[in-house]
């Protein structure tokens, strides 16, 4: 089992775009070139963050996309939600009532232990990408980058911004 | 993104061996006839949890599968490794060294702060299932099912086993 690889993508991708002043916004192919990743494939995970309203985007002049809110208002929960789906990590098949027994079948039966346990794994993990914010990620990462990568970084991204009031 | 679904179907056999006296054993097919899954299928689960060491298997007359320690011992995380892999839910690709900027490429960096956090869910998910043993499940499971149901699983259960010391 594996994660997508797209919300690594998002998670870097919303990052800069938390960097950004609130009237500009980045095109699709600006963050695809920062990181470095196939453009098509991270269209993809931009539109699923779109859809979940992590993200809006503006076509044209001044087009590309921005954050809907401020970054400490986003967590590592929602983006995976965002990208990789509501599902499960465990689907229950309930094959315990698959057993040749008479009553292995029963109305109103309580949960399947197997399958609450593994539900409480996934709340413990969940709970967990709740807690952790995109500002939270700025922050490490500000703490852990020398000054002159930090700048250098920002230089690009402001150069790569579009201005909505730009023309 | 989805656990494997011989998860489920190893996690209730490994239940069902739970049952069994220590001189018997059940073979694939039967495990197979109880929780109404592919054999092939589940043979393969089977073979997961025995490279793992959590079963043993013994070919001929006597065959079968049998738990190779107490049920207490085995965790919902021994399982989950033994059949869907060590490998963990999220992967760094570390892209953020793939920026166009000088410095991004940095011996000796510490970890990205997006894939320490993924991590921490990470860890808090597999804590979870380390806590559940096969036993836990097991009692969970009597505490919730009618006696006569448990009472013609065990029966079913003891037709289908092969002694060692049969023949």
């Amino acid at each position: 089992m594996r994660l997508a690889e797209g919300i690594e993508w998002a998670v870097h991708c919303l990052l800069v775009l938390s960097w950004l002043p609130p009237d500009a916004a980045i095109p699709a192919e600006k963050l695809a070139a920062f990181h470095g990743v196939p453009r098509p494939y991270l269209a993809k995970a931009l539109q699923a963050l779109a859809r979940a309203g992590i993200v809006a985007s503006a076509t044209g002049r001044g087009g590309g996309y921005r954050l809907t809110r401020p970054a400490g208002e986003v967590t590592l929960l929602e983006v995976v939600r965002a990208i990789d789906g509501d599902e499960p990590l465990f689907r229950c098949t309930e094959i315990r009532q698959r057993a040749p027994i008479p009553g292995a079948v029963r109305p109103n039966q309580p949960p399947c232990a197997i399958a609450a346990a593994m539900q409480r794994a996934e709340a413990a993990w969940r709970a967990e990408l709740a807690r952790t914010t995109i500002a939270d990620l700025d922050l490490k990462t500000r703490q852990h980058t020398p000054a002159r990568v930090l700048q250098a970084g920002r230089r690009w991204i402001e150069e790569a911004a579009a201005r909505r009031r730009d023309g």
